[in-house]
């Protein structure tokens, strides 16, 4: 229904024909005083991804930027909830992701997304639909040891345990990004320091600007 | 990933406990400067819901308001890519539509869709997932004669040559709405009179301000 529609039959402005009036990207952008883009953590379970994901956002609204996060909670009870965890189906899980971030950065939006995504095709799969320029790959970069101490769900436990099948980093693999646009040391280096380098990142790629409000 | 994670190993801040600093919706409204909502167009094929949507929101975004317009070109050609046409993947296509303006909604936005959406059962899907207070929805009414007279895709033409199957008003029935926010009287009003409705509707509402910007 992108065309134009025939004017009404009666009624004022007959006369008008109506285009459709697509609000761009662009000028959403514009009204936000930043550019929109999606910033994709991955890494181990328990590498940080989430906790400095909402660290950024809260840093980022601060500076009165528009975000939104994405992460298991939000999708996986709601747009993929028909679905399981097999390898099908989580293909299709980021398909699903990626084709709605897309929509967020056309709405102006820098999304961010916490998943573990283990799998480089899928990783590539999410850029191809999103774009290379709007894709910004950032690995959370910590050794499954680190992570396993860390542990905050029991995840690692009930995998060692035999009760969590094809566990990323236990008995199923972790692909890491081969070119990833910033490496965080989420073993090292705090939450803080983390949200700084990401800051710099976007602040020299002009994506936001220091202290926009 | 929800929980607090450990704190980093070394490095600076050792002590400082991070928690998920989630950014609510009432903080990205009070940001935005006007509520956020799902403003669900229904009406037969070629009644409107398009024109009239673009061109409500060309007028919020014009009052500074942060909007996004869902219709079968960004929808059906991604998130809902692999779904065909039967009942059962319409169905899906519409639960998935709700799921994601829900995600919207949550990142402070008003999203307009322009979908038939003909079933009664599939809005009130929509309206369950989104919740009730969020969900307005805006009944494009024009008979089908009017809607066929129109046909700037000719599907109505084709649908009369038996060339689509089940097309909604000629094959396929469109279940009005029961008690909907606002109906249109999208066959005699002007679109321009008609986003005067819904303009007046949501200040009536407190979802914007007369104005604002």
């Amino acid at each position: 229904m992108n065309d134009l529609i025939s004017k009404p039959e009666k009624g004022k402005n007959n006369n008008i024909v109506w285009h459709h009036a697509t609000i761009t990207r662009q000028q959403r952008e514009k009204q936000n005083g930043h550019r929109s883009k999606v910033l994709w953590f991955t890494g181990l379970p328990s590498s940080g991804k989430s906790t400095i994901t909402h660290a950024v956002e809260e840093r980022l609204h601060q500076m009165g930027c528009h975000t939104f996060v994405f992460d298991g909670d939000n999708v996986r009870h709601g747009l993929c909830s028909d679905l399981g965890f097999s390898r099908e189906e989580r293909k299709e899980n980021i398909r699903r992701i990626g084709e709605m971030v897309k929509l967020f950065i056309d709405a102006g939006i820098i999304a961010l997304t916490a998943f573990v995504s283990p799998f480089r095709a899928d990783r590539e799969r999410v850029r191809n639909i999103v774009g290379e320029k709007d894709f910004i790959e950032i690995y959370c970069k910590c050794s499954v040891e680190v992570c396993e101490k860390r542990d905050p769900k029991g995840h690692y436990k009930k995998a060692r345990g035999g009760e969590i099948k094809e566990f990323t980093g236990i008995s199923s693999p972790y692909e890491e990004p081969l070119s990833p646009d910033l490496v965080l040391d989420t073993a090292c280096l705090s939450v803080e320091d983390n949200v700084g380098e990401i800051m710099r990142l976007l602040i020299e790629r002009g994506i936001i600007q220091k202290g926009i409000r």
